[in-house]
């Protein structure tokens, strides 16, 4: 199983965000690529830098204004006389708004939430993770039967044109879109404890790309607005979205039923192939403290998951810092590699 | 000519708000209600406090759910071992989303922005506010030519169900309602530096309602993403809403002069009644800096909107600490009261 992961995606290191009306440490650490590493190298991968397959595949999900923002809006922000790193305080109600010329104005549009300031070394880091999210799909496109990207920042909360939950470009939206292109049908499994918003909504209204998330329930829990089972996609795209909202402390067993049940879903698409947004903050360890999957539950969840004999790429998503980060996708990875005989 | 207000409304008092990533003290500060009330007693005239007429004029503008989620939420907030007062960090792209149960997404939800943290004492401030909007209101429809609700907090910035701008009661909005049932169609003229957004969005598919609102250009300032003038009302609305942006640093000929444009739209209307979104925040001393008005400025500005010779609600939105703040609130209604002869 190739592995990809370029360390500039490190650069990116905000040091606080907002929540709750409170500046806390910002959990999106760098050290988390550290130990993802650790537990792929201690499975005896080996990891490769990423080609550079240019912005053709981020402008394929994401808009031109959109990354234009992303690259050019820290040296904007300098001259307010504010903040070192760009946060939101006014926000659009509806996204058809007009686009203001303000750098205040234009962080409120592009960035939804607090959770996603941007530094200076943002855009080199964003850009890599989403170059190494392309780097498994090529891998999977040139026949490899499984691969997986260790993107970092993640990507899943990010929307064609907004930012969100440490997310600003959405490596596994690309990934799947990058898939699309040898592939009628492919399919989007999200097992982070946070709904996957973004690939939700890039792919809402689309009946080629299968869309499906299990995560703690948003009544109660970020992203809080989507993620509920009653979203079911739109217009040619009906039907090719599936929540599976999990109550906040649910067990391993319940987690991976709706696991199945995702699968089934999955399996009945008949996909050409599968993109993976692998988050192991189910982890009961975790420290956002969601849900309560033990190591041996991604055990199981890889095996699956690689059960369904398809073409897959796996793109890493959220998990954050405790004693069993590493541990968590280290068993996930050898419950895929078990499956496939890799 | 009667001026309605009540000291309860000083009682909303947060430190802080947060603006270009940075925490900055509220502008939004008690003493411009004492200021203004010099400003008022300078001229002769006497201040009655406002009677309860309850909850109906409230809910006639804004939604059960946000209304009660500006009763209680402080009490819930306090929970989550963050900020003091309420304030958002992560919000929902479109209104249609689900209305989530956690304090954080109801807080994202219904304040737009991070210039309207919830303390508490905000919901008797405010409730107190609108009330005094309805009592200027009511003297209007008993038959006085003139009334000045002296509003703190301001009320323009907000929604239907969204808070904004050191807004949460759209008391401008709420006097219109008030007189409606008097005249078949009312007018609101906003002078308020600001973009009167949240008046605007209230009345937008109305068409018995007009909105008119001039204001420094949102391309470059708050509130960003309305008051461009393609924004024309929808539905049977079309047409019932008129912005006119001015350049930031507009002088007071321009800004006279798109008031004249304004009023000219209104008579056009033929409205019953007119409530008047009095902001003097388009001062060139004010701290906020977008337009260039004078002291005699303002005079002209009151004698031009008292030459419609419509029943008037004036209601207090912006203006901010400076050494004329007084004085322009004082000139606007010197002007008001010599034209009709109060």
């Amino acid at each position: 199983m190739k592995v990809f992961f370029d360390p500039i995606q490190k650069a990116h290191a905000p040091e606080t965000f907002l929540v709750s009306g409170m500046w806390r440490p910002c959990p999106e650490v760098p050290e988390r690529a550290d130990r993802f590493l650790a537990a792929v190298r201690d499975l005896g991968l080996s990891v490769t830098a990423p080609g550079d397959a240019g912005m053709a595949p981020l402008a394929a999900i994401h808009t031109a204004e959109y990354l234009d923002f992303l690259r050019t809006i820290h040296a904007r922000w300098q001259d307010l006389g504010g903040s070192r790193d760009v946060l939101p305080n006014v926000h659009p109600v509806g996204r058809e708004g007009c686009y203001p010329r303000s750098p205040v104005g234009r962080a409120g549009y592009h960035l939804g939430d607090t959770a996603c300031p941007v530094t200076a070394e943002t855009w080199e880091a964003v850009y890599r993770s989403a170059q190494t999210a392309v780097a498994a799909a090529d891998a999977v496109r040139g026949g490899d039967r499984v691969a997986y990207a260790l993107c970092r920042p993640p990507g899943h909360h990010a929307a064609a044109d907004l930012a969100g939950g440490f997310c600003y470009l959405n490596n596994a939206a690309i990934a799947a879109q990058r898939l699309r292109s040898v592939y009628d049908r492919v399919a989007t499994l999200d097992i982070d404890l946070h709904h996957g918003n973004g690939t939700q909504n890039i792919f809402y209204q689309r009946g080629d790309v299968l869309t499906v998330s299990l995560h703690a329930d948003p009544m109660d829990f970020y992203p809080f607005f989507w993620g509920h089972a009653a979203e079911r996609g739109a217009g040619p795209g009906l039907g090719a979205n599936l929540n599976l909202p999990l109550a906040l402390g649910t067990e391993e067993a319940g987690w991976l039923a709706a696991l199945d049940v995702a699968l089934a879903r999955i399996a009945a698409f008949a996909p050409g192939a599968l993109v993976v947004s692998l988050g192991v903050d189910a982890s009961a360890a975790d420290p956002f403290g969601g849900l309560r999957v033990s190591p041996e539950g991604f055990v199981a969840a890889g095996q699956r998951i690689a059960a369904l004999g398809l073409p897959t790429a796996l793109v890493q998503e959220g998990g954050y810092l405790s004693d069993s980060l590493g541990l968590c996708l280290n068993r996930f990875l050898s419950g895929v590699l078990e499956t496939v005989g890799a």
